[in-house]
């Protein structure tokens, strides 16, 4: 499975560069503008909520990992949308996890700049 | 990269079963209950559309990477609430994306069941 | 213009009581179930955030508003799905206010729980 | 309860003006810059959907309107910042829902572009 992210932003490089918006939905979506990406990074984000919550009570896990897919891949059309791609996520994610502990929640909290 | 959420997903799991909520925040986020996971979800997905915009006037790639970093961390804490793991998502990626063009859009319509 | 929240909360009882889902947005919407209604109250949410964020740098502000009244719209049909109206908000909302200053954020925690 | 909105308002931008952000929340909002009330739009919407699906399975109404006046309040502090008001809004409503059935959703997704 580890490769998968990388994969998949090869193939959105690759639609974004040379699909056709009538046929590919990634070069429809990368086309259509940030904002379109964004509205769906939004909407997908409410629909892992909600599939989340409904997992609490009896729903099926199936629901939310697609909701979850579905939420990471448009995160990776942003990315690429702004040039940068899930190695750079990663590697943010490696850099921080080599700590443990409270400090570990330390350099989360100096990273994203909680309130 | 390419273990890296393999290895948090590890993380996660050995700091949920028996790390100390006073001193680890995965820990005290798992004791908290779903709610709180899925707020942080919340949270971090708009502070993540905030960030993306600022990028498109010329922000801080950076703030972009590490508020991706902030949703996808917490997303791996809400499948492992929920008994789920990061390659539980990659494999369903994996699974859409073998498709192409138009084909991949309607696997992605059909399994997300978006209005 | 102090009327329009509670005229709509009648209109989207009758809708929802009466109307036929094949010809009104409100029944449609009621009859689709909870879940349908609050993805739209996920999706106007960060509809709104970009076009706040466009109004930034100079984007047009009916924009913002129209967003803003989608998503005060569908709050409204959330509430009335839940047996709840517009006044049990604005009753709140002025419960609160009666209160200035640091009081008036003290409130404003108890009452949100925020992390 | 009809003139709640516009009191707030009037609360808003007087406190905007003149309030001291070490003991106002409104205040400190404003001059903390558009992306942090922007930030608690998005937190805010997203505990609003997590208290609407408690209140599906039992939980207590009292909740959900509270985090629905956590919602519309700090979306009128948004609109101050941007110089707008919450009669903006409700004009909008207003011109809208003098429509019916179809033709009410029609203007609906006109407005609001819906994808």
């Amino acid at each position: 499975m580890s490769e998968v992210l990388a994969r998949l932003d090869a193939v959105i490089a690759e639609r974004r560069r040379s699909a056709d918006p009538a046929t590919s939905y990634v070069a429809k979506l990368c086309h259509g503008g940030l904002d379109r990406i964004l509205k769906k990074v939004a909407e997908e984000s409410g629909e892992t909520l909600l599939a989340a919550k409904n997992v609490e009570r009896g729903g099926d896990r199936r629901e939310l990992v697609g909701e979850t897919a579905d939420l990471w891949f448009h995160c990776l059309v942003m990315l690429a949308k702004l040039d940068l791609q899930s190695s750079d996520v990663l590697a943010e994610l490696d850099r921080r996890f080599d700590l443990s502990g409270i400090a570990e929640k330390a350099a989360r909290e100096h990273t994203s700049r909680a309130d």
